[in-house]
């Protein structure tokens, strides 16, 4: 199979065009009832609706049919990364979602707070979910571990999870998890899953072992498992990739880490809608590609809240208008996967594209909705491929041969 | 390229759900006139047009765009395997057409009965299409023959057609035919494509040998020729890759076989659609996914005969409230390829697909027919993806990534 990015490097071009990309995190829903609307087709939104009639709208597949993909795939393929090709980690992810800026060689693991007993057998795999409190007391005094040869860093999920992080060189991540997913039974030992990531383990065991001294009277806390033994993905960047410099104008740390990964400039980008478009504005000279991240469309599916979802997608079409005033080259409406009110959940339903350019193809779109998606122009398509959509519109790709 | 099956054994989650996968043989096929109806489109279908009502239509493409399927591959497809990866060998289809046991080590090879002259060369690569009574007494004669080290199983087919099974240890069969394609030449040595095949190639040439002296006073079936040596290919069965407990309700032989080479049970389902519900009805609890097959959409659409063919889709539709009455979370109905009428033959055209469950997103279909899939909501599809879409509205995958 031919690589996107082996194609994209032979043929970028580099131009004055601006290209932005608003995400509303699971956009794609369902009705309540057959024959119903979606959330999406239930709002009122003459931004997206005049957008549709200018351009081209289609339904993406972030994986593959019938797969629902967490946030990191889903913006993978957004971002015309294959989600198969490039897997992150369960470490790499929560590091990313509490806005830690990972190293390219450092091993990042997820770890979970437990509780043992006398014996040393695992009684409680959460350690009674302790609160975030606690748990932020205990990673400040694990944060002291000092191993020769690597920095320590232990940083603070929520409750009971938190990250560490391990920064020195030669580390490679193929160890297994210590949690033995039951209790009962003693942490699993760090065992390596290759010759190179020796060091990795005996990192991790002289880890456990300052862990369990310190911790030994914290019960119920009183020691921790490691989970998703990770590093980051060996990933092109956009500038690679595309030759576009690239900005990130998203609240949520997941989404930050999600475009830090793929080498995009992480911008202040405050904690509104409003807070991001005065952030877009401002860096609209800056920069040649605008990821725009809104996340309430996704946590209003999760919540099962089909009103409130619709509310929140109402919301991001009025910040439509602050987006178009700048005139970009391209913009691109659409989600990294859908989060029907229906489903309480992310779901593999494909998500509703919209693409408005000077170049589009009209394709007789009215308004920008599931049912409307499925007969415009862009088809259904993998969502890897968005991208080249973009670059191609935005007039930022050479002809294939001659 | 992901294996699907790596992704479905990661993401396989157990449930109470039921699937019911419904194959109506053959089911696509086309106007006789330009601007007319389908079969299907022309049968009356007030269940499958129910169904359409609250699911999803599309079409699939069984292997490649412009390929007709054979049914192994056809059925491959639907099962969720690529049918380019996992090839069924002729010798192996023909063993499983006649319900012949295959071990995952036999090599099974389709026999032709054929006609030499006094110099040994061909004058009839069919024997004089002798019957199917004659074939099976020299089958008969022909199962006596004891070779050393293996066990010898022959099995008329129909007709000059018939079946041979070495079973041993060490078999490969990487053999090519001994039959030349052609008449006035003696037929081809069996001649091993790799080392690990000579065994099987003295087991040839020693069967061949003494077939011969049996055979001698046969005529026009005074030897046979040697064409599709094969085994089995190693594939995952249905409990593996999907973590379900699965089922085939099939009358026909060749399809009772395809459903065992993927490891599902083969139940006893009499001779009619009637004797199917019974046996789908009675087997219910115990399974969570039933294939059911119906061969008389092909065979009319083989026979060119559209009228019968319209009249056989009827009789499926006639089915499907005691299927309904079930209450499968997932019913799926479709064909594993095109028979249509007019090709009198299998043909390469995608192939309509209903799927109804809870969780489909509305895609405003009223009936279930060709043109009404095109416009549907699953899209154009290969045909390998459709038990992605079933597992996940059966809510047994979960999602990939975090």
């Amino acid at each position: 199979m031919t690589d996107i990015h082996d194609l994209t490097r032979r043929l970028q071009r580099r131009n004055d065009s601006k290209i932005v990309l608003l995400v509303a995190d699971g956009l794609g829903g369902l009705p309540l009832e057959p024959g119903g609307k979606t959330e999406l087709e239930t709002a009122r939104t003459p931004n997206f609706d005049a957008l549709a009639r200018r351009g081209v709208l289609g339904l993406s597949t972030p994986v593959l049919p019938g797969i629902a993909p967490g946030s990191g795939p889903g913006h993978l393929g957004l971002f015309g990364y294959d989600p198969l090709q490039y897997e992150i980690g369960r470490g790499v992810l929560e590091s990313l979602g509490i806005d830690f800026d990972l190293g390219p060689a450092d091993v990042a693991i997820r770890g979970n707070f437990c509780t043992i007993d006398e014996a040393g057998l695992i009684t409680d795999r959460r350690a009674g979910r302790i609160g975030s409190e606690i748990g932020t007391k205990l990673c400040e005094k694990l944060d002291s571990i000092e191993i020769p040869g690597v920095e320590v860093f232990v940083r603070p999920v929520k409750e009971y999870r938190l990250v560490i992080v391990f920064r020195g060189d030669g580390l490679v991540g193929n160890v297994n998890d210590t949690d033995p997913q039951r209790t009962g039974v003693p942490p699993l030992e760090p065992q390596a899953r290759d010759e190179a990531s020796a060091k990795t383990v005996e990192i991790c065991t002289e880890f456990i072992r300052q862990a369990r001294e310190i911790l030994k009277d914290d019960a119920p806390a009183n020691l921790l498992t490691l989970r998703g033994i990770a590093q980051l993905p060996d990933i092109p960047t956009f500038e690679q990739a595309y030759g576009t410099r690239a900005a990130a104008v998203a609240v949520y740390p997941m989404y930050r880490g999600l475009a830090r990964l793929v080498g995009m400039d992480v911008l202040d980008a405050g904690t509104t809608l409003d807070d991001q478009m005065n952030c877009l504005e401002a860096a609209w000279d800056d920069y040649d590609f605008f990821f725009v991240h809104y996340k309430y469309t996704d946590s209003t599916g999760e919540d099962g809240n089909f009103d409130a979802k619709v509310a929140r997608t109402e919301d991001v079409d009025a910040a439509v208008p602050r987006i178009t005033a700048l005139n970009p080259d391209v913009i691109i409406v659409t989600g990294d996967h859908s989060t029907p009110a229906k489903c309480k959940a992310h779901s593999w339903h494909p998500v509703p594209v919209l693409l408005a350019a000077d170049s589009c193809r009209f394709d007789g779109s009215e308004s920008f909705g599931e049912a409307e998606c499925l007969r415009g122009g862009l088809g259904q398509f993998e969502a890897k491929y968005l991208m080249l959509h973009a670059l191609a519109h935005a007039g930022r790709l050479e002809k294939f041969g001659a």
